[in-house]
């Protein structure tokens, strides 16, 4: 398949098509800019929703039952896992496995783990590229579900339209969740295994939290779920659609998406500015020797790989 | 005082001086390469010790022990807990004080918290610049603490000499760490709260997934530890140590310290590149036009702007 059959494929929404875009964005491979190009002026439909949290709170699970949410209210849907590649485990591609079971005959269910680690500018920028893809591939809905809680993980969750903040009794409290800088991109908060100790107590924490911070012009709802069994994502469902119709109505998406793709377009650069750097110095052992020797510092270094690379 | 004071006074090991140039690298100063060049030919020998681990593992605890520890053995030790800035709470400020009160009038001891979201280059590039300036001013022992679970915060605690990867009972399970990648990156590992139930599960579970994975020259040992009591601190200062001498003893640190600064470099080039390609898409509302209207890909519009940046 040549990347414009793939293009072709993935507007005509064939599934292997769609994995094989997948993979490329996966990969870094040669012909993303062209599969970009190909797919960018279908995109623009989509509802993307991120779920974030903590290792261990739910987030598949949540993933899961919403896709079934979905498919009952005839929307197509999409999850993308994005998973930092790890060669301990197949754990995340053993889940998708499962995952996939329910749905494998279903061509509107699309369930993809995405590891970023071949792809220059790793999950931020991979995350994205993959979520157009899904998008111009026709799926109303795309979940994008990140696996760690870190900076990186939470600004691709917040870079969706609707950022869904997960929360389990006993997985990391709410105090330290603000450490890391996810309550402020939270549109809607769950707290899941709400039938365990604890849970009222972290729905307490999660909302005493969120009145002392800035009034936002969207105050985000704190829900209680138990994905396990269902409980509370049909309340889940109508928020993601609330948010939805609200983002629209205040004028808030376009913004929202203008800025995302600037930030993006910024970051791309970056990331091939940044390689071509690498090649430079990768070229040339004096400067590596000097760095080592501590002759040259890291600043000045790299002022001398930028004059190289835009003189003037 | 200006930078060749702060310089002077890092070098002399003063105390308020120190503080100046972390908050300069914090707040991404203008003055911030000329700090790096006054600091850098003074660096290279602190031992430097990464700690990192989900939220709530008692990451923070270790920190503070191993500081008693390092204080009894005569070094001067210095911990920088990296915490994204978040508007909601001053809980790590809190938790610095907290920390300093033992510690307050023994200038062998530096204990701070870092924000980055002032510095261009995220906590990738404030975190070395700010162990370089605690190494100049003399800790024979530079702790780095991240607060998330993410693959920057791994990233940061792995640039370290020594990295230690925090686990505790029922906070993530090793399965979930192997995901998040972070099993590749420990030097050491500890299983905190090791009076809790569920420890020793964890101890088995982390030896099972390094037994599956690829042999490595340092073997990572496990150790358990109730750091709230000071139970196994001194198995694990002993095992710091013995890692210090293999990465000597083996010739591991020096090429390990290279490939950090030269990704350093790359990483600190590409960031003032993306800076002057943000200053370009911000004053250029006719590519942004086209962005918004899907007339010009990401990649297209990246491609244009480096064009300008960098001609030929």
């Amino acid at each position: 398949m040549d990347v414009h059959q793939v293009v072709d494929g993935v507007l005509a929404r064939e599934p292997r098509a769609i994995a094989r875009a997948i993979s490329m964005v996966e990969d870094g491979d040669d012909a993303l800019p062209a599969l970009s190009a190909g797919v960018f002026a279908h995109t623009g439909a989509a509802a993307t929703v991120g779920l974030t949290g903590a290792p261990g709170v739910g987030k598949s699970t949540i993933a899961t039952v919403l896709v079934r949410t979905a498919r009952a209210a005839g929307r197509r849907v999409a999850v993308l896992a994005i998973d930092p590649t790890s060669p301990y485990t197949g754990g995340a591609l053993l889940g998708d496995r499962v995952r996939m079971q329910e749905h494998a005959t279903d061509r509107d269910v699309f369930i993809r783990s995405m590891a970023t680690r071949g792809h220059l500018g790793g999950m931020a920028l991979a995350a994205p590229e993959a979520v157009r893809i899904l998008d111009a591939a026709g799926f109303d809905l795309v979940i994008v579900e990140t696996v760690g809680v870190g900076q990186a993980e939470i600004d691709v969750a917040a870079a969706t339209d609707t950022t869904i903040v997960v929360l389990a009794p006993g997985l990391g409290d709410a105090i330290q969740m603000a450490k890391a800088g996810i309550l402020e991109v939270a549109d809607l908060f769950v707290v899941n295994k709400a039938d365990r100790d604890g849970a009222a107590e972290v729905q307490r924490e999660v909302k005493q939290m969120l009145h002392l911070g800035a009034t936002r012009p969207w105050d985000p709802p704190v829900f209680a779920t138990a994905a396990a069994d269902g409980t509370g994502i049909d309340e889940l469902w109508g928020a993601i659609a609330r948010h939805r119709t609200w983002l629209e109505s205040s004028g808030t998406l376009a913004g929202d998406r203008e800025a995302a793709v600037v930030h993006e377009v910024r970051a791309l650069a970056a990331e091939r500015l940044a390689a071509s750097v690498a090649a430079e110095l990768a070229g040339d052992d004096g400067i590596r020797a000097k760095l080592r020797d501590r002759a040259l510092d890291p600043y000045a270094a790299a002022d001398e790989l930028i004059r190289r690379l835009a003189p003037g």
